[in-house]
C-alpha cells in the first residue's frame, strides 16, 4: 500500500500487553485486525484489554467515532497477514523468535506490506538481517498502554527503504500517533534510553537502602514528572535558565556533571534478595489496589492530562485532537442512514428542578431541549475542540410548548427530529416525554452557525456540515411533526 | 518554634529563579517574607515571577485565599533573618558561599530558627560543617516552577536534629508543598540523580548526532513523561508487568540491564561545540516563544494536569487538595468584616440569551441569579472538591420580580445580599442591574446545605459555616431590602 492509502486491515502477531494494546487501538479505530497468538488464553487477556481500552477511550475522544473494527483470531502467522495492510510484530524479546516470525510472515503476505517490530531495543538492521524482503522491516516501539500514549518511534534498518519509514509515520499517524523517527540506528533507540538510565539509578537507591519504591515514585510524580507530561528536558532547562537562554544555563549546571550525582558506571547485580526487596516495597506502595483497579487509575490519570493538553493544543494533546479528526472522517465514511429519531436526552427529574409547586420549574423544560441539542450537536462532531476554535450553534428562535407536569423523581427523555440542515441554518424538533410515552412538551428551534470570534454567522466545518448533512438525510423520509410550523396564539 | 505553630514571617536568602519562587510560593500563602538578594534587579524579577505565580495561582485554587503576604527587601542578611520562624537559603551552588551566609545567619537569628538549604545536591553535612548551630540545618530542595510544583526533598546532616526535620516536613507542608524526607544523605538526593542520568545520555544523544533537542523532549513528553506526571516508575511497571506482579516484570525486563542501551561509563565533555550545538538546536525548537511565553505555557499546562489530579484526588493533586483547606482556613482567620453588598455576577448579555423578541429572555435571569448564588458559594469556600465529596446548598424556595428588560450587547450586574444564614439555612437577596443602575430584577432565595450521598438537608463543615458566618455578619449592618419577604400577588 501506498502512503495515501487508508489503512483497513491489520495483522498483529502477539498479544500480550504490547500486542494487546496494539489490537485495542487498531479496534477502537474501526480497522479489521487479525490476531495470531498461540496461548490459548489470549482471547481472555484481549477482552480484558478492550475493556479498558474502550472505557479511556469514550473518556478521551468528543465527536463522532468509527464503528468498532472486527476482531480474528488466527491459528497461523500465514493467514493474519496474508492480506493485511500492515503488519505488526509483538512477541517476545528474542531475535531468533523474532526472525522466526518475519520467515512465516514472508512466506504468506505480500512482499511490499510494511512489517513493524515493537521491539523496546533489538536493532532493527539485525531483525532484518535475515530476510528475503528486508527493505519493508521497521521498528515501531509503542508506549504502554499503547491505546493511550501517542509516542511511537520508528526506526529503519541498514536495508530499510525510505519509501518504508514513510509509510509507517503515515500508518501510525492514522492510528492517532505521534510517529517520532529515530534517524540513527541505537540500541534501546532514545526513549528507552532514558527508562533505562532512570531503571538503573532507582535499582542502585533500593539496593542501598537509600529510598523505597514508593519514595522513589513520589520524587518523580510529585516533581518532574509533572513538567515532563508537557514539555520535555530541554526545553523545561531553556525555561529555567530564564533570558541568559541555553548556553547560560549548560555553563551553570554543566559542573554537576562531574560530580558523583548518579551511580553509573556500575549495573546492579539483580539477586534473589534485590528482587524480593523490590517485590515487596512494590506490595506496601501499591497493594491497595489490584492491577485491574491500577490500571484504571493509572488510564483515567492520563485521559484527564490528555484532555487538557488537548484543550490546550498543546504536545500530546495537539496528537489526540488530530486522531479525533482523523476518526470523525471515518465516522462519516461508516455512517449508516439513519432512519429512526435521535434519543437525544434522558434524564432523572432531581429535586432543585422542581419549584415550590412541586413539579418541574419552567426553565427546566427549555434545559431539558437545550441538552437535547447539545447531544445533536455532539452527534454532528462539535466539540470541545470545535467551539474553542469559535464554532457554534446559537437557537435563534424557540416555540415551546408546555402539555403536562412531571414531577421530582421522574424518568423522562427527549427525541429529535432533524427538520432541515440547510448551509448555516438548521431546524430541529424536540419532544420530551415521561417514561411511559406521556408527552410533556415540544420544542422548535431554528438555529444558527455562528463564527463566535467575529460574532457573526458562518458556515460550519465541512466535517460538520457532511455529518450534519447525513443525518438529515435519514429523518427526511420521517414524519414531519404536526405541531412543527405552529405560532404562539394560533389555533392548531 | 515548635511544628504546632504558624509560620508568619519567612526570610529567603537569593532571589534567582528558585529563591523568586519560593518568595511568590509563602506570598500566596499569605505568608510575609523579608528578601535579602544583593542583586539590584531582584525587584524587577521578583515581580516578573509574582505576575506569573498570581496567574497560576489564581486558576489552581478554588474558594477563599488569605490576602497576599507582604514583601520586604533589606540590606543585609541579619535585618532579614532576625525574626523570621523560618529561613530559606537559595544562593548560587557553591559551598563556600552558602557557608558565609550559614555564618551571618547564626550571628542574627534565634538559635533555634530552621534554616533550610535549596541545594540540588550539596550535603547537609557538608552545608552544616562549619555552624555552630548545625542542628537546625536540613536542606529543602524544590522544583522549579516552585510556586507550583509540590515535591521538596528533606534532607539531614550527621548533626541535623530529628525535631529539625519534623518542623521542616511541618512548615513545607503548610506552604502547600508534599515533603519527602531523604532518609540518607547522598549526593543529588533522590529526584536529580534520576533527572543527571537522563541529562548525561541527551548530552550524548545530541552529541553523538542521534537525535536533536526537540526529538529528544518529544520522546519524554508524547510517551513516558505523560505516565510519569501521575505514576512513577515502579508503579507504572507493576501494572505493565500485570497479574504475575513485579517479579515477573523484573525477571523479564532484567537482562536488558546487561545490554548496551545507555552509554553510562563516560561523562560527556561539554566543548564551546556541543554548547553552541545545543544552544542552536534549543532555538530552533522553541525559539517561536519567547522565554515569558514559555513559561506562562509551562504554567498553564501544569496548572490543567494537577487541576484534574486534583479532582482525581491523586498524587501532587491531593496535595493541592490539602492545601487548598489550609488557605481557606487561613483566609477565614484573616477576612475583614464586609459590610458592602456582594458584587457577585457581571455578564454582557449575549445573542443567545435572547428571545425572537430581540430582550433578554425570561430563565436567563434566573440563569443571572443563579451564577450569583453560585459566586456566594465560591467565595464561601463551597468548591469542586467540597461538592464532589457531597455538600451543596440547594435553593429550595425563590421569588423573583421581573421589573426591567435588557438587550443583547448590554452590560449587566447582580448585587448580593446575606440576609441570614442559620444551620442549614441561608437566605440571599440579589438584585440585577444594567450597568447604568437601571433595576432589571430581583430575586429573593431560601437555600438549604444538603448531604447529596443522603439526599436529605445536613449541616455544612465548619470552614464552610465560618466563613458564612464571617460574610453574614458584614452584611447585617446593611438596609434590608424593601422588597424582601414579599410573596406572589401581595401589593407591597
Amino acid at each position: 500500500m501506498t502512503s495515501t492509502d487508508k489503512c483497513k486491515l491489520i495483522a498483529v502477531v502477539g498479544g500480550g500487553v504490547i500486542g494487546g494494546g496494539w489490537v485495542a487501538r487498531c479496534l477502537l479505530n474501526g480497522i479489521t485486525v487479525n490476531l495470531y497468538d498461540p496461548d490459548p488464553n489470549a482471547p481472555r487477556k484481549i477482552d480484558e484489554i478492550m475493556v479498558n481500552a474502550k472505557l479511556a477511550f469514550g473518556k478521551l475522544i468528543d465527536g463522532p467515532v468509527p464503528p468498532q473494527g472486527k476482531l480474528h483470531f488466527t491459528d497461523t502467522i500465514a493467514s493474519a497477514v496474508a492480506k493485511a495492510d500492515l503488519i505488526i510484530e509483538a512477541v517476545p524479546e528474542r531475535l531468533d523468535i523474532k526472525q522466526s516470525v518475519y520467515r512465516d510472515i514472508e512466506s504468506a503476505a505480500a512482499a511490499d506490506t510494511l512489517i513493524a517490530s515493537s521491539t523496546s531495543g533489538i536493532l532493527p538492521s539485525d531483525l532484518q538481517d535475515k530476510m528475503t524482503t528486508p527493505g519493508r522491516l521497521v521498528v515501531a516501539h509503542p508506549f504502554n498502554p499503547v491505546y493511550l500514549l501517542p509516542l511511537v518511534e520508528i526506526v529503519g534498518g541498514t536495508k530499510t527503504s525510505r519509501a518504508a519509514i514513510e509509510n509507517a509515520a503515515h500508518l501510525f499517524r492514522q492510528l492517532g500517533m505521534h510517529p517520532l523517527h529515530v534517524r540513527t540506528e541505537i540500541p534501546a533507540f532514545i526513549a528507552d534510553r532514558f527508562l533505562e538510565a532512570v531503571w538503573r539509578e532507582a535499582l542502585w537507591l533500593v539496593k542501598d537502602g537509600v529510598a523505597t519504591t514508593a519514595e522513589i515514585d513520589d520524587a518523580i510524580r510529585y516533581g518532574f514528572g509533572l513538567r515532563w507530561a508537557q514539555m520535555g528536558l530541554f526545553e523545561t532547562y531553556r525555561v529555567a535558565g530564564g533570558e541568559a537562554g541555553m548556553a547560560h544555563f549548560i555553563a551553570q549546571f554543566g559542573p554537576c556533571l562531574q560530580w558523583p550525582w548518579t551511580k553509573l558506571t556500575d549495573v546492579p547485580e539483580l539477586t534473589d534478595d534485590l528482587v524480593t526487596m523490590i517485590a515487596d516495597q512494590s506490595d506496601s506502595q501499591s497493594g491497595a489496589y489490584s492491577i485491574r483497579q491500577l490500571e484504571q487509575i493509572r488510564d483515567d490519570n492520563l485521559v484527564a492530562i490528555l484532555r487538557q493538553l488537548q484543550q490546550r493544543d498543546w504536545g500530546a494533546g495537539q496528537t489526540v485532537n488530530a486522531w479525533q479528526t482523523t476518526l470523525k472522517t471515518a465516522a462519516i465514511a461508516a455512517l449508516p442512514q439513519p432512519a429512526e429519531l435521535i434519543r437525544s436526552y434522558e434524564h432523572t427529574v432531581s429535586q432543585d428542578w422542581v419549584d415550590y409547586n412541586g413539579h418541574m420549574t419552567e426553565h427546566r423544560y427549555l434545559e431539558c431541549f437545550s441538552h437535547a441539542t447539545d447531544e445533536i450537536m455532539r452527534q454532528a462532531g462539535i466539540d470541545d475542540a470545535y467551539v474553542a476554535a469559535g464554532g457554534s450553534f446559537f437557537t435563534v428562535e424557540t416555540h415551546i410548548r408546555h402539555i403536562d407536569e412531571v414531577m421530582a423523581g421522574e424518568p423522562i427523555y427527549v427525541d429529535t427530529q432533524i427538520l432541515r440542515v440547510a448551509g448555516k441554518k438548521m431546524h430541529l424538533f424536540h419532544s420530551l416525554y415521561h417514561q411511559s410515552g406521556r408527552l410533556l412538551a415540544t420544542a422548535e428551534h431554528m438555529l444558527l452557525h455562528v463564527d463566535m470570534k467575529l460574532r457573526r454567522a458562518s458556515e460550519p466545518s465541512d466535517a460538520i456540515a457532511a455529518m450534519l448533512a447525513e443525518m438529515a438525510a435519514g429523518h427526511a423520509a420521517l414524519d414531519r411533526p404536526s405541531a412543527a410550523g405552529r405560532a404562539v396564539g394560533l389555533a392548531p
